[in-house]
């Protein structure tokens, strides 16, 4: 493994961990990226009414909601499959490929380093550059292509942000298909993002190309888990016999169906995320010794080494001023450099500002 | 394979393929095990308390619940994995084996021969025979050990029901710590046996020894997904590393806490359950042709041969009243010749028994 997989192991969103070590709260919590709406009310009202169905068994396969979320998506819903999170189809990805050698882009989100291991692969690493501001680099990545069997890309990458285009992603698909390499983009903040570069319309030509769509983030639903996988439908029907029928429990089932019908809840984050994002980039901008990189989705990824805090320091001394943001040191070759924040709404968004500023500027 | 996997993916609980294929309707479903009392009060207002919470991430690794859950089966914490659903870990531990051969009892709980299946494992079946009311035999388990780097055990069988004495499961423990295969206990079932003969004594001493757990029956929480496997720290911590952390859903997680702790509801489970069995079974022991089985848990297996009708067409004649019952027909050996049904309260079981006497009796 690249990594120490305790470190890779520890994400952001963990607000036990804090009450234990920093004692209970009400903590503003920037360390997960969760649609700060929070639940859609139509979503709130059917989990609510739904809780009388938990005594019996998951629809087998998530139908109806794979169904709904097809629509939403707008493919076959033979395409789809669904799963306990996007992680749950990560680790069902690898197995189902078992490949020997994984691709993955550094930093990016931890989990696909930690399901490479969990079939003993060995990980080739593609070292995204701190001077070009870890922008995907279409080249470095084609010229690792004959390494590996599986090709992990976060688009927006997490944490770091940045998006890889359209054009890129199509000559990694050519690249990856000469080389029998499973391409695996993970669009899980797809619906934040304005004017997301999707690879979903390279699935018809791309046997070699699967789409991950996490709904917990955007429909702030991360404590029921659900998530989708897009792909051929051979290879969708491969996985889905690879794991139990059950895996998507009722209440995500319904969630599931319920969120991705709420079109004014869905318009209104988009447009509160956009601009927030626009108005948090600003004021962080402004901030002493603060770099942060230009955000595509949720969230924003900051320089921090000019402050003369290391990360740690500064998350612990946010967190006695009632903020969490989420110390990047976890993550490979990151150092103690560099802390990502959520947007949320412009009262907390404030607050966020206010605790950086006393920290940083006294 | 053994079997049809599309036969063996089809479990008892599908409300919604009942509804899809005769109609939606106020059904008695007999076809899930799950306790007739449905959620405890506790649990329904905690769920109910708790929606707000799934905005954030589960706890990772499920810490709080894996305590509750060790302090209910007296354990150490350091002991058990918790899952989605006991189904999810039956998938993990294959993965973490990867066994060449599995030995599975046949007929039994068909998510083993699946699970066997998706690691691509050959399946050493042992027969049950139907002569023997298809009782447990250790020696004819013993004697494919050899064969076998992993064995599954459900303990009472499903859905036959049978129980595997503490000395049979010790000459079996020992029997494959001599050839080091692994065996799996599935005491899903356990809390509705009285005088369990539990396999939790045998972990301290038997390495090659993993007990599974499911509270979705007895706790009537199918919907929400939870289990657990327990068995000595190195292969818990393997399996821990094997998974992504937030598998088990923050609602689950509450349940479980909430449920381990409801002694009455427990205790009235047990009681009603042991006598509702007793009625049921006298029941149905009453009705021309049926000859069901003597249960240990909450459901009752019944051979049919003698009533003149296939299972599949019983199951369908029922359904017409609103009743219904475990078609067995999928499981391998068992053709059409079973049904199982679930112990239920006593206006349930009433209608159950008048339903089988219309359509057998007339």
């Amino acid at each position: 493994m690249l990594s120490d997989s305790n470190k890779l192991r520890q994400h952001g969103g963990n607000l036990k961990a804090v009450f234990q070590k920093y004692g209970p709260r009400d903590y503003l919590d920037f360390s997960a990226n969760i649609n700060p709406l929070g639940l859609a009310p139509a979503v709130e009202q059917a989990l609510h009414e739904s809780i009388k169905e938990v005594i019996n068994y998951p629809e087998p396969d998530a139908v109806t909601f794979n169904r709904a979320a097809a629509g939403y998506l707008g493919l076959d819903p033979r395409w789809v499959i669904s799963g306990n999170g996007a992680a749950e189809l990560i680790y069902l990805l690898v197995r189902a490929i078992n490949p020997r050698k994984v691709i993955i882009p550094v930093p990016t989100f931890s989990e696909y380093e930690l399901a490479a291991a969990s079939v003993d692969a060995q990980v080739i690493p593609v070292f995204l550059r701190a001077e070009d501001r870890f922008a995907w680099n279409a080249d470095t990545i084609i010229k690792t292509m004959a390494q590996g069997d599986l090709l992990f890309l976060c688009n927006p990458n997490n944490p770091v942000g940045n998006l890889i285009g359209q054009e890129s992603m199509l000559l990694i698909l050519k690249a990856a298909e000469e080389h029998g390499t499973l391409v695996v983009v993970d669009e899980s903040f797809r619906d934040f993002v304005d004017d997301m570069p999707t690879a979903l319309p390279f699935l018809q030509d791309f046997q070699n190309l699967v789409v991950l769509y996490s709904l917990t983030k955007f429909f702030a639903l991360p404590g029921l888990r659900l998530g989708c996988a897009i792909s051929q439908p051979q290879l969708i029907g491969r996985l889905k016999a690879m794991k139990d029928c059950w895996s998507v429990n009722t209440l995500a089932q319904i969630a599931g169906c319920t969120a991705t019908k709420e079109t004014e809840y869905i318009s209104n984050t988009k447009e509160i995320i956009s601009v927030e994002r626009d108005y948090l980039y600003g004021e962080l901008q402004k901030i002493v010794g603060l770099d942060p990189y230009n955000p595509a989705a949720n969230y924003i990824f900051l320089d921090i080494s000019r402050t003369g805090f290391g990360s740690g320091l500064l998350r612990e001394r946010l967190i006695e001023k009632g903020v969490i943001v989420r110390d990047c040191a976890t993550y490979p070759t990151l150092e103690d450099k560099y802390i990502r924040v959520a947007v949320k709404l412009r009262p907390e968004n404030i607050k966020l500002v206010h605790a950086l500023q006393e920290v940083l500027e006294g």
